[in-house]
């Protein structure tokens, strides 16, 4: 597998655009992503029990056939609680964008994130789609779709295939509202493969658990996360089927690309100073290590902490206590990057200098050995900063 | 009932002292609770799996005879995760304070509150019990328990029992690390009510669910969260009995005085401008209502939005769909203040200046009508500043 430069619209027979319609004041708020062929689709959705209706939509139109030719995305507003009206509104945002490809309203994936409980301005929503472009700039579909991220989030690999190099390309948006079961994120992964729909939701849903579902910014899941993978067969390989070598490589390829923007969504956390990474080690089981990793990394009282570049393990050895995972807290040993702060559940004498200079980094590694069987777990997050409050406070106004 | 002026020393036969001792840098930082005869007790600990020196040595001692006469207590080191040597200074805080007092070890209960992981300082402990006196300052003991805290937080009631007039006091400490079940959070409340320890035990456990464990500064649990009860019979009542309208009396008293002190520790969490309290009116049940009361306090972006004086109740529902709950989504009313924001799960147009003021107040409530059951939950909380991040990146440096 090889890490190349690109956009969204690398992988064969896709391309994007980006662009300003109005959703927002001033910056990119509207792009789409559009496969010359219909592609085999998967999604994750939110597991908020209140779900936009953008998420709606899409979720039932995938189920239909499990294909995707589209997908539609602006910013700025979430259709999220809007009611009967906010649902009518989706529809029409899937029904204008197919009538614009002059193709089926169910290929078109929708995609909305920003204020919660405003109606989609649908006039910006025409004047979008009134510009929009076929072969547009894809770099631009990156953009357009953040809210308060800083940074764009890409990622792109290929792989051989026998004969055939396939690519696979992901974007995503985080920054605020982003925990348990994903959150304000929104990522989309476009690539060639040839591959069911089944097998992709499948390879979709083997890596989810340890990707994106492993990083929190503050502990808030939205109504409108969603990932969605398209794979439109252009590289003409032969089939993925599950259960085979290819397919391995295949999740292998998904989750590094689903990783990496996950490290990119936590590391651009909204007001975020620092990229956290917490690694259990010799957990009793896969879950516990997860939950234990996701509780340090989300502990408002760790993130404040590594802010400050204060080594105060005590917070992160209460957290480890407080998880709800299975463990014995008898042999735990903590490190802070290389350095031990507590080995046996004893604390140990560090090197201040040595200590300043491993929380000075732009990124903290936590690494909590339970000595309690044999699984791991990671997940990542980022310090809680003045900037974060400020953020926050003054979303709207 | 009636609430007086007074302190941990009102109710007839306690003393109470606090001074500074050397635990801190400064501040007072040692203190103790006497009972002039053994009183009736009963305690509830953290439920987090690693569990401070101090509560093991006073929960092993409680659970002996059900009986304590004296609480010492310092603040600024918490004994928690100090290995066997922390278990050896607990002992040895429980034998020097019986030895100083004359009574019997297991008579004594401990607290510790502060930094986790750095061992007692035995001679400031030493120092302050050379110093302490029986009949000392009782003020001064509400003051010496505190840590991040910005005031000392106390409530005193009394209530008629035939011809005998009962008092019941109570002192607390909170500020961060306030979640859960409790968290750096002790409370010692005194009464002279005759009371056996078993029924004590009854009525501190069935008040506790609905007080101090619906409280939340950042989602922490602590190693060392406490609440002691001591009644030491000195009106000379007649015994208060289980099932009987004298024990629906008590138990009022003590849930006043629990969820008053609790208030007093939400609106005191770190960095907080404001208390937030949360109701939730007809749900499916008193659990899902609690659920969603402590997940919206809890959220780190309605506490932000709600700093920033922004109705932004598109958080608030989207916490609603994602505390766990059991609920039905399609109806939900949600009021800022009085004011309405959402009604049947619809937005609401609502006067700017109105909630303005409503935001702008130092107590902001938030009421959520789920129309979905018979069941009402309560919890507390406080906004998220720029100063809780200040206090928690320097708490040690």
């Amino acid at each position: 597998m090889k890490v190349i430069d690109g956009n969204i619209a690398s992988p064969l027979g896709f391309s994007a655009d980006g662009l300003y319609a109005g959703f927002k004041k001033k910056k990119l708020d509207f792009g789409w992503i559009v496969s010359e062929v219909p592609a085999s689709a998967a999604g994750v959705y939110t597991t908020n029990k209140v779900i936009a209706a953008p998420l709606i939509v899409t979720r039932e139109s995938v189920k239909k056939s499990g294909k995707l030719q589209a997908v539609v995305v602006n910013s700025g507003v979430a259709n999220s609680c809007t009611g009967l009206q906010g649902m009518e509104d989706a529809y029409e945002m899937q029904r204008l964008t197919a009538q614009k490809l002059k193709i089926e309203p169910d290929l078109v994936g929708l995609a909305s994130t920003g204020v919660i409980g405003e109606l989609l301005p649908m006039d910006a929503l025409k004047n979008g789609l009134s510009q929009i472009v076929i072969s547009g700039k894809a770099d631009d579909f990156a953009r357009a779709i953040l809210t308060t991220d800083t940074c764009t989030k890409t990622c792109v690999v290929t792989e051989r295939f026998g004969k055939d190099l396939v690519t696979m390309a992901g974007v995503a948006k985080g920054s605020g509202m982003i925990h348990p079961n994903m959150a304000t994120m929104l990522a989309f992964i476009t690539c060639d493969a040839n591959i069911s729909s089944q097998t992709l939701q499948k390879a979709l849903g083997q890596n989810v658990e340890t990707t994106f579902n492993q990083i929190t910014v503050d502990g808030d899941t939205s109504t409108n996360d969603m990932v969605l993978v398209l794979a439109n067969g252009y590289t003409q390989n032969e089939e993925i089927l599950p259960d085979t070598e290819e397919f391995e490589r295949f999740a292998q390829m998904l989750h590094y690309v689903m990783e990496d923007l996950a490290k990119k969504i936590a590391k651009d956390g909204e007001g975020a100073s620092k990229l956290i990474e917490v690694n259990v080690l010799h957990a009793q089981d896969s879950l516990s290590a997860r939950m234990i990793a996701k509780s340090v990394v989300g502990s408002s009282l760790v993130k404040t902490a590594i802010f400050g570049e204060d080594p105060n393990w005590g917070r992160i050895i209460a957290v480890i206590g407080y998880a709800g995972a299975e463990l014995s807290v008898a042999n735990i040993d903590i490190f802070i990057g290389q350095l031990p702060v507590m080995l046996a559940s004893s604390p140990v004498a560090f090197d201040a200098e040595e200590m300043q200079e491993m929380m000075g980094q732009d990124e903290v590694t936590i690494t909590i050995d339970l000595h309690d069987g044999d699984a791991t777990g990671q997940a990542w997050g980022c310090d809680l900063s003045y900037d974060y409050v400020k953020i926050n406070a003054l979303y709207r106004t």
